[in-house]
């Protein structure tokens, strides 16, 4: 949406809000009538490949969403863009919940909200397996023995959520493009199991945070079905790639996990926070968490059609978070969220290009999305003062890394840059490194 | 703001959006040169006590936040609003951050978030000192002796942070006002010491969720100090009442307490979410969840000055919450607040007085705020076909609750009711009972 739409239709939507408040008097009904289950048969299957009109968008504000209110329109839509994107996606069937299978998605508020609540419900699955042990009878006897894993490249929500859970967490050594390895993952089993531990859930990362790779999912993903092993993916960053076709075999082996968790804030255009998350069954993540207080029940029960997705999360509260999808997802429709993601990965490539050219440079990553690593051949002292030289004026901002306590430089895409700001930004950085590499004191 | 103001504001906030966006390029820089703490000084120390203007708040808006854009502003923002809030509530100077005694305050997303990261911080603390055990080493051994206390009248949150950390939690009888006392909670202390195991928390409540009652701070307080129980206070509802003298007695006892929070999204005016929440000693939450991955290292270290809220909470990413404060406390004032608050209990009072002259009914509740409980007097089975009938046909909608097995109805006083609302509701509740009690099946 260019800078004149957005203000007219900003303005059309404070009209609209008035409207609303100033109508609640009279013809809106504090409680709707509708029935569970009412809104999906109202609204396409999938998400729109074309981009549709805001007036389209609106007009179903008042045909979709009104006549269900706050309750349930708010939960009956996030089911229904859960399977839109899960269909963007590719998802195995079983992630969708209008495929009867037992499973669903749900919008978490962030990567760290998903990775927290998949352990919780592997540990609970596990528990529970375990001589039926319940969750809240803390004996230990069971709950010290689990262990979870994660890559040594992994975001720090998974130590973080270990943490908080109780259980112990294993960093497990990727190989040298920074990926985890269904080699390392067996001997960590073999280990663990032999020293009387309970490995339990892993933490697959599409995309890391230091250096966008990609865990082996492929290989891990049979290990942890052999062993019971819960296996989450974290695509915080990379997910929204994957509905390009040309992105999708990197979410390969995403049939073997149990759940999976991008930020559609971060490169699908919905404000944050926006962290979409699918569970094969929805029961174990429900059950986790299930307390159930007086002023809190309700005459339905849990099916394909009623869901109470207070269970679902850390929060009671909720917000309607599933129209920035929906909006989203039909302003721009599919064809055009795969176009500016592939042109966004080409700028990096382009950028990977400038960088590969000047012989003073290395890039340290391997360029498979929006994110190249970069550094000058030399110390980390001289790349330390690189970074602190392209940010002291405020023109750019880059981000650092180690990778393998190589100091690294971090170069992104965003939505909005331009091939204009990617040259601009190499030739700043290009300038400062000369400027560098000729001072006196290197 | 009435409908014709915020259609005004809500024009010009869309402009101020574009206008920012457009002038990206020109004039901002992607990162600001402001210096830690820049902003406390260019703000007042307390919030205004009359309205200011919206175009003030708005020339503030490029004075204060935009030299300090996204960061440090929406860190150094929220410090100073939690402080202001602090005061508007008498908290203790011990949980303000510009007392430099080790305490402050974070926006958290609910009054869960809150409970769960008190708990926490609870739990690490205890371990810590207890050997010197690391909290991630989780060898079980003090671990599943931990005990945390609720009354049987606290929110499902309590029970559900102690399912999520591993820990044992024990409800205490409340007494007959539906209040957690202290001679309860030396009972439960005395009994658990005995079976070897270690209280460590206690979270009470102000203003519960099914009868806004309140726990005996002034009892629980010092005995939680005398053991080390860290007490949290959740007052979720009630906090924002207490910005009123005429209701700050009801949190007298806090300075007893290690942690506070309460929703301003409930009865401030803040949209949905925006918990804050204090601590005594900042470092101790902080401490519970610090996690320090490469990527998100930096020059600074905690101090009075620079605060880092991702170790605050369960999440990484945050919003820019404290601007919902800064526009509240600054367009309202906070003698408005004030009267709007006491407008809302003189309400709550009108109808509580509608149910005591009627003597088909019962009050349930000690009505100190906006929630009266109500029941004919009658089976619980009756008062569950008032309830449907009231609801059916989505005039007003009321939600019930158990109190000590007796179904309950809630009548809750929100913004934007008014008298004639309320006596509407009344009679309206009044008719159902009538047509109820006359109809042949009862």
């Amino acid at each position: 949406m260019d800078p004149k739409e957005f203000c007219i239709r900003g303005k059309q939507m404070v009209d609209y809000i008035v409207d609303y408040r100033e109508s609640l008097d009279k013809h809106r009904k504090v409680f709707p009538e509708v029935k569970p289950g009412y809104l999906r048969p109202l609204l396409p299957d999938a998400a729109p490949e074309e981009a549709e009109s805001f007036e389209d968008v609106m007009s179903d504000m008042e045909r979709v969403i009104m006549p269900g209110a706050s309750c349930p329109a708010a939960t009956e839509l996030e089911i229904v863009m859960l399977d839109w994107l899960g269909k963007a996606l590719q998802l195995p069937v079983e992630f969708l919940s209008g495929s009867g299978g037992g499973g669903g998605g749900v919008i978490q508020r962030t990567a760290s909200d998903a990775t927290l609540m998949s352990m919780l419900s592997a540990r609970h699955k596990t528990l529970t397996k375990l001589g039926r042990e319940q969750p809240n009878q803390v004996d230990g006897k069971h709950l010290s023995k689990l262990v979870a894993y994660m890559s040594d490249q992994a975001h720090s929500s998974v130590e973080r959520a270990a943490i908080i859970e109780a259980v112990r967490v294993r960093k497990l050594p990727s190989d040298e493009k920074f990926s985890m390895r269904g080699v390392e993952l067996e001997k960590a089993i073999k280990q663990d199991k032999e020293n009387g531990l309970i490995p339990f859930y892993l933490c697959a990362t599409l995309g890391t945070t230091s250096s966008c790779a990609f865990d082996n999912i492929l290989e891990l993903g049979p290990i942890c079905q052999r062993e019971g092993i819960w296996m989450h993916i974290d695509a915080a960053y990379a997910g929204s790639a994957f509905i390009c076709p040309e992105f999708r075999p990197l979410l390969n082996g995403v049939e073997f996990a149990d759940s999976f968790d991008f930020n559609a804030h971060k490169w699908m255009g919905a404000t944050f926070d926006c962290s979409p998350m699918w569970v094969k069954s929805r029961k174990d993540i429900v059950n986790s968490l299930k307390v159930e207080p007086p002023y809190l029940k309700h005459i339905h029960s849990e099916s394909d059609i009623i869901t109470d997705y207070r269970h679902w999360q850390i929060s009671l509260g909720r917000k309607f978070s599933s129209l920035k999808l929906w909006f989203v997802l039909r302003l721009f429709g599919i064809k055009k969220m795969q176009e500016l993601i592939l042109s966004d990965v080409a700028m990096a490539r382009e950028f990977e290009e400038f960088v590969r050219k000047d012989e003073r440079f290395e890039v340290t990553n391997e360029v498979k999305l929006g994110l190249v690593c970069f550094a000058l051949k030399g110390s980390n002292e001289l790349n330390r003062h690189l970074l602190e030289a392209v940010n002291r004026e405020g023109k750019i901002h880059i981000t650092p890394t180690e990778l393998r306590s190589k100091y690294t430089l971090r170069f992104v895409i965003c939505w909005g840059n331009t091939r204009e700001s990617v040259r601009f930004a190499w030739e700043y950085i290009s300038s400062k490194a000369t400027a560098l590499l000729s001072s006196p004191s290197e």
